[in-house]
């Protein structure tokens, strides 16, 4: 028995992007710079990937540079744009949501001498926008949001923030980490987004950047000039083709559709469960944030495990480090909650079945842990 | 009829590393970062893989970093040491044998006001040891040598390069573009070294950094603090496992062995054809550049791929640019030799009858073009 609902953290490839990697492998493996037949059909693989990554995003082809995943590609926007000489203010902002991936850059530009700010975030989960509006000065030349929570699930209102943004700092590029966010909900008119493959049933080491027409960042890397000279390296073909072929494969209706019953049926399972708490407002329907009061979050995630369900304890991206969420710190919510919360993230490979069995695991164990840890 | 000659610009994947792939794509596809079982076995995959690896460099295991591929690990090497504070001086060094991923990073590095300086080489295609040595003084902080040459296969005099190096630039860190060297030759004894999974049949995509025990460098890449910090963002573990099974599997005096009986049955083949020209000493057995003066590189190459047979008229990582041979230019090379130069690179896959076959079409074949080309 294994019940994957940790699928924020990571998902499984698909059998269509499995059989893209598998293909661009052992039979097209050729480097897309070669001259030759082989170069040129791996060439066509990139090319098409690019062509149903744009698809989705509904932006044109030429808009999209492949990149190692999204830290590569928030680590590109964030320092691409805000290293670049000649920039009209000091002002970079981002929020109090965000991934490691975006925080960790803005700490390094805040010690090279920008005044980095950060939108605080309402008990919902979502960025405080009237916070965001008295942040946004001329000088400002750079604001990174992302467009849905990793931890929460919590969906950013984006179209306003973008509105507040243009009209208040029309100096400044919007990048948004909309990891989380693709093939979930639709991209706001922003002028770089960064996607990653392995969310969306694509494999891990593959990533995106979305640099809007006209908009012009430095490289992170130099070297052989592929990706128009804007990202170096041979290009992953295999992992390109598995992106692609996961993203013709997604279907943001239906699959939110699935997850969106997954989720409901949790929720209805569990909230006749005393002292818990579901944690964030407007979110994605791929994520449930449930705090469990009364059991720790690591002992929860491992009797779970132990009954054969996978779920995270909150972000599995700070590489096995456990602490406090910075998140649900930001959103206000009480310390026991906060040492609770437990992290299930669904796919549209996952089933009601699944579902039920998780929540009778919940309702047999909670209580007894809780009398436990009492 | 397919005979991949053009396994100097990638190789196709073996059926272990393949294999290896599959498997943490769909079977192990946890996220490392993951406190349950699934994310521990993706851990324990990339633990594996960067045992195999260092055993093959004789290095220990925490000194490997895994990173995107070649170029990441240049792009790294580079800018990592040479931006750092407190340097001990201006001047770095490079050859006029690299690789574009090392070139033009030092080229950023020179419009930082960095005095950057480039050995020469001799005609033989090796760098010239005595020009490096004028060139090293107490104020270079980073040498930078590739091990084997990517277009000529020329095997650089790494030991004694080092000793100089130590001997006349003590506060130098030494780096080494061992892309092509890997499983070729042995690792000198360097402080800094990029390897590349897509050349040694394992996936592109993937590759790694040495970092020697007490060397600090800054990372390119912020984030999650993954790999120990120093390269965040959720590890590529299908390629890192796929990079692994081809390490392990490359053996290096074997594989030598058959390329070397390879590359000797062509040389031989074609030694009879006049005007013709091998260029570079000392070179690999997996590479064999030769210039059959009076057809253009483009045009031989084409020719031969009409007949099944891949190669490269030069480096293939300059993403479809052709331009003049900068490292046949360096060895001062005639200029009718560097346009009609062709890569012949072999694999421990190739077999002595497509060796046969290439040279029946090779002298089928140039007589012909030489004619028209007249």
């Amino acid at each position: 028995m294994k019940i994957y609902f940790d699928n924020a953290a990571t998902t499984f490839v698909c059998k269509e992007a499995a059989d893209a990697v598998l293909s661009a492998m052992t039979d097209t493996y050729g480097n897309p710079s070669s001259l030759h037949l082989m170069g040129m059909d791996a060439e066509n693989i990139v090319k098409n990937s690019r062509g149903e990554i744009s698809k989705k995003l509904d932006v044109p082809a030429e808009c999209i540079y492949f990149t190692s995943g999204g830290t590569e590609s928030n680590n590109t926007a964030i320092f691409g744009a805000c290293l670049k000489t000649n920039l009209k203010g000091n002002r970079i902002i981002t929020t109090k949501a965000e991934h490691p991936a975006v925080l960790e850059p803005f700490k390094v530009l805040a010690g090279k001498g920008f005044d980095v700010q950060y939108v605080n975030l309402l008990p919902s989960g979502t960025i405080d926008l009237s916070h965001l509006e008295s942040l946004l000065t001329p000088d400002t030349v750079f604001v990174s949001i992302m467009g849905i929570n990793n931890e929460t699930g919590c969906i950013m209102p984006m179209t306003d923030a973008v509105s507040l943004i243009r009209k208040k700092s029309p100096n400044a590029l919007i990048h948004s980490d909309i990891v989380q966010a693709f093939c979930k909900v639709s991209m706001a008119n922003v002028d770089l987004a960064s996607v990653s493959s392995h969310k969306v049933h694509g494999p891990k080491g593959v990533g995106a950047l979305y640099i809007k027409k006209g908009v012009h960042i430095n490289p992170l890397m130099f070297g052989g000039g592929q990706e128009k000279a804007f990202r170096s390296g041979t290009e992953n073909v295999p992992g390109i083709a598995g992106f692609g072929a996961a993203v013709k494969k997604a279907d943001m209706a239906k699959d939110n559709e699935h997850t969106a019953m997954l989720k409901s049926a949790l929720i209805n399972a569990v909230s006749d469960i005393p002292d818990i708490r579901i944690n964030g407002e407007d979110t994605s329907s791929h994520v449930l944030n449930v705090s469990f009061k009364g059991v720790r979050s690591e002992v929860f995630l491992h009797t779970l495990e132990s009954n054969g369900i996978m779920v995270s304890s909150g972000s599995a991206c700070s590489s096995n480090k456990p602490s406090p969420s910075h998140v649900l710190t930001a959103m206000g919510v009480d310390s026991k909650s906060i040492d609770s919360a437990i992290r299930f993230s669904f796919s549209v490979y996952n089933t009601i079945d699944e579902i039920n069995y998780c929540a009778d695991v919940i309702k047999r164990e909670l209580p007894i842990l809780r009398r436990i840890m009492r």
